[in-house]
């Protein structure tokens, strides 16, 4: 299946990608950042930080531990991590539904052969 | 200014973004591969690299060096790598103007403060 991914920039505030935003649906899913990280494949150290870039980039946290005990309870999106998951799935949407004649026609060239890599000698200019 | 960028898959063909795209551009303005991948910080081998993945995308070459002789000529686009920079560019406009909602919501959360790194102290769960 052929989709799109978006990256938005948010005017200097930083950008939202597939990245941040799967990662937001992963914590928000297993109640844990840290299986969110797993599932993705990247550490605890690092999901963090990306968290706080997302919280950087919209002034307050998306993700809320408070509910947290000894053996404790699970991470939570915050109302503006929901908002903001919601906002770019759907942005995503109405981008790939808007873009669908040209993505079709991109497929459509690229569905037209077997890929193969072509020998083509490299020349410099 | 805000934007978007768009990542197209291909069905298992390949996909094309923002580099690809930049990189066949450059290519056709500057009229030498050499030229566009040191505009884009690149080595010539990697933008080699890059040109012949798009053209295996597709199934034909999306540049043409055959104009250069000795001091030679340069490199242009075909009429496929010119088509497939159009279409691309296209469906970049089209997305962008469809999800302009959401971006202008997630752009105004982001603008609504001042960007600072908010020290909230890392909780493993």
């Amino acid at each position: 299946m052929s989709r799109i991914t978006l990256r938005i920039d948010l005017d200097g505030h930083g950008s939202i990608g597939p990245g941040k935003i799967r990662l937001l649906e992963l914590v928000g899913e297993a109640g844990s950042i840290q299986k969110a990280a797993s599932a993705m494949g990247m550490s605890y150290a690092h999901a963090w930080k990306l968290l706080q870039e997302i919280g950087a980039t919209f002034g307050a946290p998306v993700v809320d531990a408070s509910t947290g005990g000894r053996r404790g309870g699970g991470t939570q999106l915050t109302t503006l991590g929901k908002k903001v998951v919601e906002l770019y799935r759907r942005a995503e949407q109405r981008a790939a539904k808007a873009a669908e004649p040209e993505i079709d026609q991109l497929k459509k060239s690229a569905r037209g052969h077997t890929t193969h890599r072509r020998s083509i000698k490299p020349k410099k200019n």
